[in-house]
Parts: C-alpha cells; sequence; structure tokens
C-alpha cells in the first residue's frame, strides 16, 4: 500500500504488482493464501478484509488503475487453485480478470554454477481458462494482461494485440528466478515489444532474504514498442516510475505495418 | 564459390548465402537478375548456365547443403517476381524451395540523424504463396527456411518447427539495413530462437561501398536454442563457420517444454 502511494505521488496513473505479491513462491503459500475471487463489477459488500477489497479500495482512494500481480484463487470446484490477476479501475470496480494460462511446469537442472530450477505450478494450480484479458483505460488506450511464464507464448501476446488495435501497454506480474531471470528476462520483454509494437512491463516481486529454494530474480523494467529498455529496478523492492508516449506504438505501427502483414493463410495452426 | 569452398575446406556441411545475393538490393536488379527457377528434384539438363544448376554444381562437387540465399525467380505468369531460396542437398538435389511470404514493406521515417529505411518490395515481388519449407538432412535433424523479413512473425518461425520436431536449426538469408540492423537484427535472432528453441542463423550479404540508397548491415550471425550468440560477423564479406551442438536444443525442448505447453484453445488466430 505504501508502494502504491508513492507511485501516486509520482503521478502513475496504472500501478502494476508482481506474481503472488501476497506470500512467497511456493506451495504451501498459495494454498495458506489461497481466497475465492469476485466476479467482474462493483465488489459485493461482504467482500470486507479481502484481497480483492483491498485492491479496490486503493485504487479508488487513490483514483489509479491496480493491475493486481496475481494472487491464489481457490476456484471453489476442487482442490487445484488458479493464479489469477485482478484488474481495478480508478473507481475501484473489478473491470478485469485474468487466469494464467501456461503454467511454470520447467525443470531445468543445475550446472556447474549451481543454477537450476524445478518446479510445478500444475502441481497447485490448474492452467487458466478465461480468454485472454484486455482492458480499457480512459486513456485512449487498452492494457493487455499475462502472467510471468506467459510471456515466453508470442501466440498469447499476439492475441492480446487481436482483441484490440488499441492495446499499447502489455503488463506482465511476474516472478522469475535466478536461473531463467539473467538468461530471458530481458530478452522475453524486448521479444514481445516487438512482436505486438506494444509497451512491454514486466513488475516482479523482489528477492527476498529467506532461504527458499526459489529465489526471485527482480529487475521489474518497462520495454518501448522499438525494444528498447526504458527503465528498470534492481533486485531489491521498489517502485518504478515510468511514463509512455503511446504515440510511439502508432509510430513504429505506421512504418512496420506487421499486423497487416501476418500470413495466417501460411501458418501452421 | 570461392566462400563456399572455404566453408568446405573448414569443415562446413550446411551452407548458407545472403539474401538476394547474385545483386544488390533494388527493383533494376531484381528485375534483371530474375529468371525462371526448376522444380524440385534433379535439376533438368537443360538448366546449363543458369543460377540454380551452379548452386547445384556447387553442392555435388562440394558434397555439402547449400541453401541458396534467396534469388529473383521470374514466375512466368505475370511481371510480378517472387523472392525464392532454393536448397540443394549434398547430391545437388533440389530438395527445397521457398518464396519469401512477407514482403518487406516498410517505411521509417528519417530521424535527426539521418537514420531511416522505405523500401516496398511489393512493387517488384509477389508474396509467396508455397508454404513454409523445412528440409531433411542426413544428421537427424531438419532445417527450416525463411527470408530476412520473416523473422518480425513468430508465427512463421514456430510453424517451422511444428511441421518437424526435429527443426533444430533455422535459417533466414537476410539483407538488413543500416536503420533496422543496429535497431532489432541480433534482438530478432535471439527472440525466434526463444520461441523455437531451434538454433537460428542470419545469413546476411555483406554492406557496399556502392552509393545505393539500401546499405546492408551485414552482421550475420548464429544464435543458440538458450538465445546466446554463438558467432557473428562485421560488415564485410567473410565466412562465418559455426559448429553447432544438437543436444543443446533437445535438452532445453527438456528443461522447459514449450512446444506442449501452448494454449492453442485460447489464442486469437
Amino acid at each position: 500500500m505504501e508502494s502504491l502511494t508513492k507511485a501516486k505521488q509520482a503521478g502513475a496513473k496504472i500501478a502494476i504488482l508482481g506474481e503472488m505479491f501476497v506470500c512467497t513462491y511456493d506451495h504451501q503459500s498459495f494454498r495458506r493464501e489461497a481466497e475465492p475471487l469476485p466476479a467482474l463489477g462493483l465488489l459485493p459488500p461482504y467482500e470486507s478484509q479481502s484481497i480483492a477489497r483491498r485492491l479496490s479500495d486503493a485504487a479508488r482512494s487513490l483514483d489509479m488503475f491496480i493491475i493486481g500481480g496475481s494472487v491464489p484463487e481457490s476456484s471453489g470446484q476442487s482442490d487445484r487453485l488458479y493464479n489469477t490477476s485482478l484488474i481495478f479501475d480508478n473507481r475501484g470496480v473489478l473491470v478485469g480478470k485474468y487466469r494464467k494460462c501456461h503454467l511454470f511446469d520447467v525443470n531445468i537442472t543445475k550446472n556447474s554454477h549451481g543454477d537450476g530450477v524445478s518446479f510445478k505450478e500444475s502441481h497447485t494450480f490448474a492452467p487458466g481458462d478465461l480468454p485472454p484479458c484486455v482492458v480499457e483505460t480512459p486513456w485512449g488506450f487498452d492494457v493487455g494482461v499475462g502472467i510471468c511464464f506467459d510471456v515466453r507464448f508470442p501466440e498469447f501476446a499476439i492475441s492480446l494485440r487481436k482483441i484490440s488495435a488499441r492495446t499499447k501497454l502489455i503488463v506482465f506480474p511476474s516472478a522469475f528466478n535466478m536461473t531463467t531471470g539473467p538468461m530471458h528476462w530481458t530478452l522475453l520483454a524486448k521479444a514481445r515489444a516487438l512482436d505486438t509494437q506494444a509497451f512491454i512491463a514486466m513488475a516482479s516481486t523482489a528477492r527476498s532474504s529467506n532461504t527458499s529454494d526459489f529465489q526471485v530474480w527482480g529487475h521489474s523494467l518497462v520495454v518501448s514498442p522499438y525494444g528498447d529498455l526504458l527503465g528498470e529496478l534492481d533486485e531489491n523492492a521498489g517502485v518504478l516510475i515510468q511514463e509512455i508516449d503511446l504515440s510511439v506504438a502508432d509510430k513504429i505501427r505506421q512504418e512496420i505495418p506487421l499486423m497487416q502483414q501476418r500470413r495466417a493463410d501460411l501458418y501452421v495452426p
């Protein structure tokens, strides 16, 4: 909440939190923190102390869009959870809900430097079943939302652009790790920026001093539609304030009209 | 031919030439150099002095696969040409033919540094109508082929991977320019490497000292399936010899099984 206030004071209109910002990144914590999440719209009054209520209140009181990172959602229908992002507009209305659809199931064996990561999100989470999520803003552009591992799938990011030509910002609440972070974090952000000709914001939780096996890479960043790195944090907790000039997206889309040049007739589905 | 011999002497099994390696990059040259190209298979005897014959002879005599960059193909059916790549196996048989399907139609206005590029390939070329091209090799893997601007379309590169799980090398005969080269050449190679978990080889023609408006960026390079730059030339004519370890592609595909994790059910077609 302190960070959100700081962002607002710096003039932010949209704030993006990290993946699973409510807990550390492990299965036990996911289960412990899981709660049911409300439907789109104004929150019902019984949502008093929920994470949704707290995000909604913050968005309304700060008059700011909040892309609420992601939280563990209990579906109620099984013991599997979803990795879900809630998006609130500046009136506190829940305008978007997205469930991570590409789960982080990887097994990178440790190399001689001790780098390696093995994790199976599908142990706890069910893969998202909601359509890709694009929300409108009052500022003449739309925001697409993915979560972390989703960034590895260009068709996903391009879908967010296909849903609306006004998608000029795509955000990925994330928590990369000490192996794939240095390898691919920045590169993937730049790749998706070129593919979609949109600004890409990757917002990570911070690295913690705990001894968990899963150490977070951090390094929240924003990349321009040309693939230029505009701003980046380090591994520590912090607030990255980044102004974006939407005309830059318009410019590259005119210069290199990728979306009109696609050859869906030839791609293998 | 000298370069091909040099590659062979260094142990190369596959040689890749640049885009439009037979001429400078302008519409007049494309028209002047255009010729009809043969069908797949052994070349008919009447192909005596053609570019196809010369490439076939080189492949056979050097016992080497040759991905013949690209050449202007006269279709015979209209005055529009194709930007076409011919792929010969080490017996000199034409085993693949690919017509560039995303034409380079861009208009990047000059900035204060004088950088900018405006070109309309569709002025001379018709967009390719052949399916994405993957050729088998005798070494346990397949090679996918795209041409230059095709590299901006992840669905195209991923199609080459979908056509065959054995596609572990994707080559792009290319000719980027002095504007998009420094901006995006290396980044696009790395992006497509991560997307397809294949080696990416971008082979460019060299920069020339002519005064043409279209100056070629050069910088032929090879990137690993992890997105690491393995080798790169500068802007001058040269031969890049790069050994690739195919097990690296197998390794990352096991560690991060992207092709099994796709969510075609959710992507917008």
